[in-house]
């Protein structure tokens, strides 16, 4: 059983001043490792770390504080790196809980990360964000919250299942371990005075605590505008450009790898290319799949995607380690290995291969020789979270038949949400679809299809209609409850009654995502905990999500991660258009636009 | 009259968006200036900075924000600096008031200071340090406090006129615009547990603030546990390696050029040739007298000393802005020129010079064309600050005379305090001096010469006696109420009248500084704030000061800024050796010891 009792330094700086003068034996060194200093950027080989009460009491040369109890580990040929630090992530997206992807993360040399529990706020709010959290504060992996802060995303737009005011900010903000207020994705809202903003950022702000941002626009003034609302950092920068622009206005800049998006090859020129100084960049994950987890790893894949593209190791271990510590000024306790520190230390024998072979947390070993070494608390969730389709009546195939204005219409062009793979963004784009019946078609040949967005949090009956080009679905339908932000029912397709039937079956699970062809289930991966992680293990998960792939692949869809960028359709945050349960959405003109034009 | 009424970013972050956004005109436009970008670590050419509410609401190209009333400044040639911030200073050791200091380091570009008064709290305890942190508080200066942590010094080895304990401390951290815990001078206390210390730590960490540190030693074991303790940063390095180790154990390393000491040109080459991140490093003054502040300048000074010795100049401007910034966490309001800032800006046309010819603290032109531009408030001492002297009774020749262990001996070997030139230190020799009539003599063609400290605080008629070698003075005597950190009075000569005329006459002038020789004054410095600061104007004071040097002179000191180095002649926290009102003291050994070996 993992004991992870942390203390703060100030209970046990006596005890590690003991054990550097040689009066208290260490309870561990590691012997003997090739340091990587964070904070002068050097490699210093020959370094013992000894560690006492959870903290790294010493550097340098710990001969003096080997005494017969202490265990002594050999890190020969390794290099010791600081628990890397993910600044930006989603649990949710892995579908995992909290618990069983911490394994995933440590095993992968993630020692910490501040998760912004926001799609569980959709769904639950401040009570969905504070179970994710309290799954979080008994684990080896240090989980620190950012507190939701656009919960619904929109006000007009959609409907989640809950929605967040400044005073549930200010409560959560107050819980021990809320670190800052998540991803402040309402930008316009923020530019021109949002109340609910500027209460938010205030509260935030006053406590002293980090304002985390979201800016996909190239507005510079409203960027600006943004900047001085007290937001500090951004993650959807996409461009060297707009990073560049973004470091030189004072932004912390966090370079995001996840499963749908790239960023770090383009946005890393602004390290290889513009040489800027890089302690106000990170490196963060922001939202990743099982199978990444297991196929390319955690954030240590981001930091040798980094090194790949001409980085120097150091610096980009600088960049999830000493750099997000800074940035959410924790630096007393995580970010580096250093006397005082907490002992999060990774055993890496090639920096550039970021392998970890050995994890330590709070002074523990938690992962070696290839597996875990310690139990996990169990966590369960409540039954109201394990049940949260909340969908009015089954759905029929009439349900995904949208209707033309001119019923005797035989063609008519529409609005077309464009999907584009690997990226967060979308694509306006239009089509001229066959009318049959009065009914508008879809069109496999022009990559144009069925869309769908159905109320799952009120039983209202509500459902919307659209198209949507990109995803090359030949056959099928898909179905998912993974739908950002308000994570609302999504269904796509060519057939409508494939559509009802995914729609219908994924009630059934609890939630998750599924894709079906010809009346049958060809893959599912029911996520039940509130319709956005699952309640199984991650090998289980893995299976299933594989599957899943495999069906996606199955029904014409050549994506790399394909259900990460439909995850993305319904998030009226992003530009350019969007489908909510209201309707479809043109995100630059933050209003709902009728499908036909 | 300065209307100094700041506020918080979030209290005009909306007046700073429409500004922004074109839709309120700024107060102030800058432009075409050479931005001195401390993030990215460039210099851009041909960038606008737009002003509102005292902050930067927007840069880059502000043409859309000037309006009918805005007032627009053309910085062509001209580079935009941030505001320069003094990480670590004593305002005491200008023998200025805070708010004569004010007007000149405004002047040299300084915008803002983290003072640690801890030369008043040695007087007049917690009262002496709220009443500088309170004239600070009017002041176009941004001048933020460390409360001082060892007050006294030490318990056992001198007498101060207050002292601080942990309560005090705790009431101090929570006055508005208290930063920090000043620097912990008492390294062996928190080495090896002293309640006090650990209690002062505990209760700082615990706020979030920062923990300044004191660290002269070389002991690595001492400094690791020092570290653990919750102690972030040192300005007590002499050496690179010490430099570099400092950095490597992530200690924030504060690289010192004071008047009577020049850290600059030996620590710097941690950057120049060890070529570290310089991240964690800042430059700071420590204690400057008013003749550098006029001669030489503030913190810019520093700065062109780090350019001199081959740093890049936007690599040392990060070292006072928006390294020291981050370590206080304050980098939402200072430390550099970005959307949100306060508009600290310095208009500097040469970096290598750093001579400012404009200087901007919160929106408002404080110094321009070789002037300050704004009147500034007049802060009044209580009478009780006023008359600090409390000596027992007016001092006679025999109070300093050192009688011989062996009366009939006619040469005794004595320890003596060897002083360094431009350095903290003091070195322990020892002297063989003749005895007569049981006296024991100087001898000043050694170089060795009396020295006495007499209690000035509590009226005790406490005098000790002592012998001093390296300032080479031939005749006459020097005494002052500056005399670190107890501030008793120190008297200095090779006449035993002289050292008490001396003592006497700057009892009467209310404390301060006096050379005299023969029975006439040769000069004298009257610091009647608390025996430390004078009460008049930097002009006067600089007059006077200038006096006292040549006096120095007179009496044979060639020293360079000999009244900084005597001042420190009574320190006993930092090596090797020094005189206390209760006697010798062996700072390595921390005791006293007697004077004949």
């Amino acid at each position: 059983m993992a004991n992870h009792q942390r203390k703060r330094l100030t209970e046990v700086s006596r005890t590690l001043a003991k054990v550097a003068l040689g009066e208290l034996p260490a309870e561990l060194v590691i012997r003997d490792g090739t340091l990587v200093n964070v904070y002068t950027g050097e490699l210093l080989p020959g370094t013992d770390v000894a560690i006492a009460a959870g903290r790294i009491a010493l550097i340098g040369d710990a001969e003096h504080t080997i005494g017969p109890q202490t265990v002594v580990r050999d890190a020969a040929g390794m290099h010791l790196v600081p628990g890397l630090l993910d600044g930006h992530m989603h649990v949710e997206s892995t579908m995992l809980s909290v618990t069983e992807f911490a394994k995933a993360a440590l095993a992968k040399g993630t020692t910490g990360i501040f998760m912004d529990p926001h799609e569980i706020a959709n769904v639950f709010g401040s009570e969905g964000v504070r179970l994710m959290h309290e799954e979080g504060q008994g684990l080896p992996l240090k989980v620190f919250t950012t507190f939701p802060s656009c919960v619904p995303a929109t006000n007009d737009l959609e409907d989640a299942g809950a929605s967040l005011d400044v005073a549930d900010i200010e409560t959560g903000l107050d819980w021990e371990g809320v670190i800052g207020l998540g991803e402040v994705m309402n930008f316009p809202g923020v530019v021109y005075g949002d109340p609910k903003m500027f209460g938010e950022i205030e509260a935030t702000v006053a406590r002293g605590k980090a304002v985390t941002g979201h800016f996909p626009s190239d507005d510079d003034r409203m960027l600006q505008a943004y900047l001085a609302s007290g937001v500090t950092s951004d993650h959807e920068t996409v461009t060297r450009e707009q990073g560049l622009h973004k470091l030189r206005m004072g932004m912390h800049l966090m370079i995001r790898e996840g499963s749908a998006w790239h960023d770090v090859k383009e946005v890393i020129k602004v390290v290889t290319e513009d040489k800027v100084d890089t302690s106000n960049i990170s490196l963060v994950t922001d939202d990743v799949s099982p199978q990444t987890l297991v196929d390319k790893g955690h954030l240590n894949h981001v930091v040798r995607r980094a090194i790949e593209e001409g980085v120097d190791p150091v610096t980009a271990i600088q960049m999830v380690t000493i750099n997000v510590a800074r940035y959410f000024r924790l630096e007393q306790d995580v970010g580096s290995i250093a006397p005082g520190k907490c002992a999060d230390i990774v055993l890496i024998e090639d920096l550039r291969r970021m392998e970890p072979s050995t994890v330590i947390t709070d002074g523990q070993v938690i992962y070696d020789e290839e597996q875990l070494c310690v139990d996990f608390p169990v966590y369960v969730y409540p039954d109201r979270v394990l049940n949260s389709m909340h969908v009015k009546r089954p759905l029929t195939p009439e349900d995904f038949r949208l209707a033309s204005r001119e019923p005797a219409a035989s063609v008519t062009r529409v609005n077309v949400v464009g999907a584009i793979e690997n990226s967060a963004r979308t694509e306006k784009r239009t089509a001229e679809l066959p009318v049959l019946h009065g009914v508008i078609q879809p069109d496999p040949a022009q990559d144009v299809i069925r869309l769908a967005c159905i109320d799952r949090h009120h039983g209202s009956g509500q459902i919307s209609l659209a198209f949507t080009h990109g995803f090359q679905v030949k056959t099928g339908a898909v179905a998912s409850t993974v739908a950002h932000d308000s994570h609302n029912l999504i269904v796509m397709g060519v057939s409508e009654a494939d559509m009802a039937f995914a729609a219908n079956e994924l009630i059934k699970l609890g939630g998750g995502t599924i894709v079906v062809d010809g009346g049958k289930v060809l893959a599912q991966v029911p996520l039940r905990i509130a319709g956005l992680m699952s309640d199984k293990s991650l090998p289980e998960v893995v299976r299933e999500v594989t599957e899943l792939d495999a069906a996606w692949k199955a029904i014409g869809c050549p994506l790399n991660a394909p259900f990460m960028t439909f995850s993305l359709i319904a998030l009226p945050v992003i530009p350019e258009i969007r489908i909510s349960n209201r309707g479809l959405v043109d995100v630059t003109a933050f209003k709902l636009i009728d499908v036909e034009i």
